[in-house]
């Protein structure tokens, strides 16, 4: 395939903190680990510090900062009192990155297995079915093009209809509402999005086909960065918190998260500064809420779909609070 | 609609047992609820009693027994030591009621809450995702054509390749395999087969669509006739066992599977002969294992594929041994 043409398509992850750039620097790795000839591209927030900031460079090529709160379009949604649409307009940002032609997003809690270059053969808006209800798509992983037009129709769609489950999922599946009857080829294999920490998954189907499965998503409050890990042994302990029901291929995508963090993105990050070192050998945490003791209504259902908890239980003051050494050694 | 070919058209379903009876009298009484203009057609296995059958025979305009044991292809497939394989047989008899040119196989644990006459547009195969590997479909309600080379295909099928989950669903899925990628038309809306008992649901989309629910399927092992009903506040009770991490809006399918139950399918019953209706009185037994307290793991893994456990658990000696009075009055 022609250079130019793989250099006009992307990768495409966000990072609102600097908890899910852990996420996101094993994401951009597994893509190199799998040779992906395409270009990696990572949007951030300004909460994300510059240290952060700094290491994502070197496993992405393009690293653009994107705004939450200042765009006039989210003061509108302020009047309209609906603040929480602001968190959902920062993945929109990704349809402004038009200087590439074709894109896949995948949520910094995504790790790719095998090479999935084939998903640019793929047409807006390709995505795997959700699920929790599979008439609608899970937004973790999709193929889209890039166009200020789509993001702008799609900021139109947020501020006449809205998102009917508070996110992007809800929007995105609003917008594209034909996704479910229109075209089979946009209808992804779930092996290009499978969430392993549903403890109700299709067990049988996974002994079946889970050795294909390219594209593991780690849904849930808690991610592979909040488990333990035995540097002695190379392998990761669960989080005490671990749901005890979750099958036992799960485990084997959480090594897999690790090794790759291990041996691929813990030698870009030493000798950097003792802030983010000591981030990295104090990554688990305790104070996460499990899935087992969540105490909000609201959080539950966010889990239940799946939708990264950006602001919440989950960002980085939180985990920071009660670091604890974890990499044992 | 010419008459010719809506007599030529069928809902049909499957009971090897009494207990399951009591959900194909209401899925039946469902059907004729929402004026459905086709036939309905149930197979049954000797073990069904004749009193049931009877009962059965004032819903069900075709009532066919299917032998489960005594055909040649099942004595190759003991010699192949899968006698398992058995029981996923006794679905795939539904292609040889080749008296009907179209049909909807619907499981005997669904309810039929808007007329779905509708589906006979589509063709075979045709599905819902399975909300544990949406890459297949579920095989609790599926559109197909009768016909006897289908079946023997399917035999073959069976016997050559077997099925990946022990099950109808594993096996129907091979012989079916392009369903995930041909056509789109074939994947039917989540809408005719809306499983509400698992509670990692996404509440978001069942908050926005759960309102046009065509078709639920009660999967898992507590079936609608396992609860207690208090017919004097004409009111549902959970079973103890109910998970309590249930959706809220299951309670309320269940309301309306009893509903249809008392107004519907008892007053059919009644003055028949005192077996049934000792049945009919003590429904609700206990003795059956919940979710939480299933200590087998291939019964748990039955029940989160939401397969019928037609000779385990759910059988009706089971059943019987611990009945208690439930329809308090």
């Amino acid at each position: 395939m022609a250079a130019e043409r793989r250099d006009k398509e992307a990768f495409v992850t966000l990072v609102t903190n600097d908890s899910y750039s852990f996420g996101a620097l094993v994401l951009g790795q597994s893509l190199r680990a799998v040779h992906t000839t395409r270009k990696l591209a990572i949007m951030i927030t300004p909460l994300v510090s510059d240290n952060v900031r700094e290491q994502l460079s070197k496993v992405y090529d393009d690293v653009h900062t994107v705004d939450v709160v200042d765009s006039g379009d989210t003061e509108k949604l302020a009047l309209l009192s609906r603040p929480e649409l602001g968190i959902t307009f920062t993945k929109l940002h990704c349809w402004r990155l038009t200087n590439y032609t074709k894109a896949v997003f995948l949520d910094a809690d995504t790790m790719v297995l095998r090479n999935v270059d084939d998903l640019f053969d793929k047409e807006e808006l390709s995505a795997v079915p959700d699920i929790g209800w599979p008439d609608c798509f899970n937004s973790g992983v999709f193929v889209f093009r890039p166009s200020e037009d789509t993001y702008q129709a799609l900021l139109q769609c947020a501020t006449n209809t809205g998102s009917f489950d508070g996110g992007d999922q809800g929007l995105l599946n609003t917008f594209f509402s034909d996704w479910g009857t229109k075209d089979i080829s946009r209808h992804l294999s779930f092996l290009y999005n499978m969430t392993s920490t549903i403890h109700y998954s299709y067990l049988p189907a996974f002994n079946r086909f889970g050795g294909d499965v390219k594209i593991v998503h780690f849904i849930g409050p808690i991610k592979p960065w909040h488990h333990q890990y035995d540097s002695r042994s190379g392998t990761v302990k669960p989080h005490p918190n671990q749901d005890s029901t979750l099958p036992p291929h799960h485990m084997d995508f959480l090594q897999a998260w690790w090794d790759v963090f291990m041996n691929r993105v813990k030698p870009l990050l030493e000798g950097q500064g003792q802030d983010l070192t000591g981030q990295l050998a104090q990554l688990q945490v305790y104070g996460v809420e499990s899935p087992a003791h969540v105490s909000s209504e609201d959080h539950r259902r966010a889990w239940e779909r799946g939708e990264i908890d950006f602001t919440g239980l989950d960002r980085f003051e939180n985990i920071q609070k009660k670091l604890d050494a974890q990499i044992k050694s």
